[in-house]
């Protein structure tokens, strides 16, 4: 994988999968069904939202690419996605988030209490269809990763001394917090497959989800409002450390890092403040190092694939990693 | 079973199984184990908060009288105290609770974000270790109940006309609130048993968490804060509704309803409104209606427990019933 790739649109990706996907959609809204109120609502609000579908189109290729011919493939897909969306409720109304997707958070939307009780209702269905699907492979997976995620959201909320956080604990954190899932729905697709096919995807996914979260750390630096949705270098504004200040503090002078100490001790940092930051992390070569990480993951991510048979389902999980380390939202 | 029972102590209910809830500590301890710093140091808080252990008690009894002999019922217990603590943790946090058990909460002691958190961490492991049981009749059962009860929560969030709140609807909420996990405790302790002893014993258990939680709605009008570790009138004070208030308003007259309407529209009303209306609704024969209400339920529960065959434990089981409406806190 050279360092000028075509950029992959999402949308390539899923064409193979295109038909299935649109099921997913249909399986999502059965399996979260409910007749009150509220909860009803906030489903209606949930599935208009409508993400990438990232994770389900990850498992459907899966799937396709290991030959396993799962006949619960769309159903195990709209459950991925399921887990992801309950994790991003619970997750937003941590962060006290208010947008997302461009739309407002069930917190923003409801409160505090209904994101939380939400977040519980969706997680709850989740494991309802996965125990009526009869087989516990799925769950053990889920359930495994599930809970790697909720260690992973209590790492991003501790405290620490933020200009000595490390590569090592932020690699722990996108683990735990993003690749995790990513992995479960490789596996999960892969789990009529030979154990070393199973694997190699359960790895495939783990390297794409760091190589994917890197992205976004870095996209959060890069690019404008108008493109991501969200407003730039706005982990900077909540102090949040991502791996291009974390390599850019480990090449600047003492002066540099009193301006980022300075950054960090602001409640709420100006944009002047946030934007000689991101200057500085661009200068001192934060940005160049996260990219190259991004771009090695990609290649560990690539290597897996080989133990598959060639098939264009392989080849496209191959494009879904251009797709992670090139896309610009 | 008549109005006037001796009370029977929670102690006396467990010491057929005793040993075993013992044992259940242990298996708690051993489920929820984390080596990242904050989720130790709240489990450690919560295992030290030690509830009354009443859901693992009963599936331990609701076994042994089903003779079912179940070699997991200790870990299914464990995971059924890990169910109600996960709950109680997202409870607390939505409901800003600062106090449980004499202790503070997880939000008050950490945050509402680590109490999220934390509360998704206990689930998931709770999930986690009915997977490693390798057996889906547990988990059915648990999952079903758990999503009841984020109805159930989502009900009582739900704002509605104080006034015209119905006994229907208070029924709902507390059959999804407290009654379906009892219920869910006694028919996984009776799944080894013949399909009509487990059906008796989750109908058991549904009867007697409603009456248990009428009995916790009566306590809070007529056990002063010493008794119960709760203040007293809390319910009214946080513009709760339950069964004795319902029933009282349904015999009110106009003036005495408007001074209801009064404490329901007061944002913080002060001890003399509380006192005030607590004496109405006894006054109106609110509290005696609740009273004959659990009772009813209590009888209902024990007729259940006539289909199994007599012995020590289904005993126990009906002094359970006498505990949950004739205890004092």
């Amino acid at each position: 994988m050279s360092q000028q790739v075509a950029p992959v649109s999402l949308r390539e990706i899923q064409r193979p999968v295109a038909v299935e996907l649109e099921r997913v959609a249909g399986e999502l809204r059965r399996i979260i069904a409910a007749d009150f109120p509220i909860i009803a609502e906030g489903n209606e609000h949930l599935l208009r939202m409508k993400g990438k579908m990232f994770r389900p189109t990850l498992l459907l290729l899966a799937n396709r690419a290991c030959a396993a011919d799962d006949g619960r493939a769309v159903t195990l897909a709209a459950v991925v996605e399921l887990i992801h969306l309950a994790t991003l409720v619970h997750d937003d109304s941590v962060d006290h988030s208010v947008l997302r997707r461009g739309m407002p958070t069930i917190n923003a939307l409801f409160s505090h209490q209904v994101a939380v009780i939400m977040g519980d209702y969706l997680y709850s269905r989740a494991i309802i269809e996965l125990v009526r699907l009869d087989d516990l492979e799925p769950l053990r997976v889920f359930a495994r990763v599930t809970n790697e995620m909720t260690v992973g959201e209590m790492r991003q909320l501790e405290a620490h001394d933020k200009l000595a956080y490390s590569e090592v604990e932020y690699d722990q954190l996108i683990r735990a917090k993003t690749a995790s899932l990513l992995s479960g729905a490789c596996e999960v697709g892969a789990l009529g497959a030979p154990v070393s096919h199973r694997e190699a995807l359960a790895h495939f996914g783990l390297r794409l989800g760091m190589a994917f979260q890197i992205t976004d750390d870095l996209l959060d630096y890069t690019e404008p409002e108008a493109v991501t949705g969200k407003p730039s270098g706005l982990d900077l504004k909540e102090h949040k450390v991502t791996l291009p200040l974390i390599a850019a503090l480990a090449a600047m002078g003492t002066v540099d890092r009193r301006l980022v100490a300075e950054l960090m001790d602001t409640p709420d940092p100006g944009d002047e403040l946030v934007a000689e930051v991101i200057r500085l992390v661009e200068a001192t070569g934060g940005l160049a190092y996260a990219r190259r990480r991004a771009l090695e993951l990609a290649q560990q991510a690539d290597a897996e694939l080989d133990i598959l048979p060639s098939s264009p389902a392989r080849d496209v999980l191959r494009d879904s990693i251009t797709y992670a380390v090139e896309r610009r939202s």
